[in-house]
């Protein structure tokens, strides 16, 4: 067992997994490769099913179930409906210095999301900051994903999508807006790096379509149902809308993020992106931004991470609320996830399981 | 009287003001000249004095009284402290095709503002982004009045800042971070620009300063005593700290705006920027971003502008969650307020006015 002061644990066998109350831990590279393998027998080039996979796994590791592997046959779905592009060629439809528009030609987010971080890093590398723009593309994974491949560069990452309407704009009855996260990656030295990763509504869909599929209520205050009014039920919650977080600025904020990633990229207009799992009736012009902040531009670099790591240090001195419980940076909880799982495996639910299962029935993959 | 629907109104004669409530309507002009003419005589050059003002009586017009001329005593407070350089030499520590890094050498916040926000978009003109940071400078009044200045020239502005503790990190007893605001502006067509300009904080601490000090309780939820209890007192909330927007989600934001403006500028570390008011020991030390965005490298500025009215109009038509009520956009309210208040003047409480007499005495300008 990893007791989270740097001991080495026993990692669980690859070839074995041990179940607990009712979760199955399996070994990443084993619930990696199974990923691959399907996403391969589903047409996927060996790069791109390897990545797509390592960025279901990622979401996993660091606790973020809603975005991980129960994600890959919603995908799938889209790829038999053909409704989503499986070798995408894609093209920069602009170029400037400091920014780029990507068409991802309908292929899946993550295709697109690695080569715009990449080509935002490559500008930020001369010129300072680089900024790009990703229209025609879908669902991507986690926006933490991106954002953190900035980090071994010493650069800051920003990461943001739109997403199909789940939320209200303020004051309205309708959802209209997505979700629209946004991802802000800071590398430390020492210290773990600081990963934000939110949703602008309240709490991600994906929470609630993970509660929908274990048949857990939600509480009441993150959703409301179609008719207006709040519930604790994760199925109504779906057809209704999320509270965005904080009233108008979340909605605010929201919006925001959709005009830069939807309608800047000139890839569809607010609401209408099509949702992943419900909505195989066309493409889901989903579109992002990936920014990249190269820290060498103001200050050097190893000063910079010095600095973050007093930063973290002073605010992990500070009097807890709790008496005796630890404070939390951005991102450190999914860090500290990462490490204990990456020792004992990544705990999935027997229903989960059992979606996984279908899919290896489908696509003639060993079962897990 | 401005009924909102477009029609002309007698402006309030120039050298007039109405009383109404309580509340004294000032003119536009003569409020602004009247700042203006402290600050020349407090030793501002004609330009810098001119943009204070405009920059304060720019958020008295949008309803935002927290940043308005309220600030001007606390400006003019710490130059006579001798903390606040009058004429700063500021100078560009870096520069890269796509950014720079403006050394603010401790003067007003407004002044290097408008030079970092022009740089921005000189920068995003050819490069297709452009991201200023700014060290070492002092309030700045709202971020929006900056972001603003991009939407002439078709682009989008984005603007941050940090600010003095008034926050604890998420899960932590003691304000550490600052309120720090992010203000958006996107240029519209036909329709009003999109601005959205928000406080992490729950509510800007300028709102809980003016129920201070024109004595009015605060609603629970908005803040923490400094024994860490809800307090509806404007006076042990300004001694506690504010809650962030969301809990984590907007103490995360808060940290994150402050580790770009604070400590990748060089300016300063968490929790080590000057309170305006109540800490005249030495420099605030405060640091800004601005970046701009140049909708025409990705597509027809033309195009974009007509498409945000779309999305304006189409959350418009919305059904409200209040029968018969509108539903507005960031920005909206604000800008509906500046056109009503360009008209009939500009209400100031008799508080606030009583301030301001006190200035016009002390710097020696006719009393408003």
């Amino acid at each position: 067992v990893n007791t989270g002061r740097g001991e080495a644990a026993a990692p669980v066998p690859a070839a074995q997994s041990t179940t607990i109350k009712n979760k199955v831990l399996l070994p990443v590279e084993r619930l990696e490769g199974f990923c691959e393998a399907v996403l391969r027998n589903a047409g996927l080039n060996p790069y791109n099913a390897r990545l797509v996979a390592e960025s279901l796994v990622f979401a996993d590791l660091r606790g973020i179930g809603s975005h991980g592997v129960t994600r890959l046959s919603g995908y799938l779905g889209r790829i038999r409906a053909g409704v989503m592009n499986l070798d995408p060629a894609m093209t920069i439809e602009a170029d400037f210095p400091a920014s780029a528009l990507l068409n991802a030609k309908n292929g899946l987010g993550q295709i697109a999301g690695m080569k715009a971080m990449a080509l935002a890093m490559e500008k930020a590398r001369t010129q300072g900051i680089g900024f790009v723009g990703v229209k025609e593309s879908n669902h991507f994974g986690t926006a933490a994903f991106f954002a953190m491949k900035a980090l071994p560069h010493d650069m800051i990452g920003l990461v943001a999508t739109n997403a199909s309407p789940a939320m209200a704009p303020y004051g309205a009855k309708t959802p209209l807006l997505g979700t629209n996260p946004l991802a802000v990656a800071i590398p430390a030295a020492l210290q773990k790096p600081i990963v934000l990763d939110m949703a602008t509504s309240l709490v991600a869909r994906g929470k609630i379509r993970l509660a929908s599929l274990t048949g857990q209520k939600i509480p009441l205050g993150w959703a409301l149902d179609a008719e207006g009014k709040p519930t604790e039920e994760a199925k109504a919650a779906l057809a209704g809308s999320l509270e965005p977080i904080a009233g108008p600025k979340g909605a605010g904020l929201s919006l925001v993020i959709d005009l830069l990633c939807g309608v800047l990229t000139g890839s569809t207009l607010t609401g209408e992106v099509k949702n992943l799992v419900t909505d195989n009736s066309g493409a889901a012009k989903t579109g992002h931004t990936f920014a990249a902040i190269n820290v060498a531009m103001f200050l050097d670099p190893g000063e910079f991470k010095a600095n973050i790591d007093r930063v973290i240090l002073r605010i992990k001195s500070l009097p807890s609320t709790v008496e005796g419980s630890s404070i939390y940076l951005p991102g450190e909880i999914e860090a500290n996830l990462e490490t204990k799982r990456r020792m004992e495996g990544i705990p999935l639910s027997v229903e989960v399981l059992a979606g996984l299962s279908e899919l290896a029935e489908r696509y003639k993959v060993p079962k897990l």
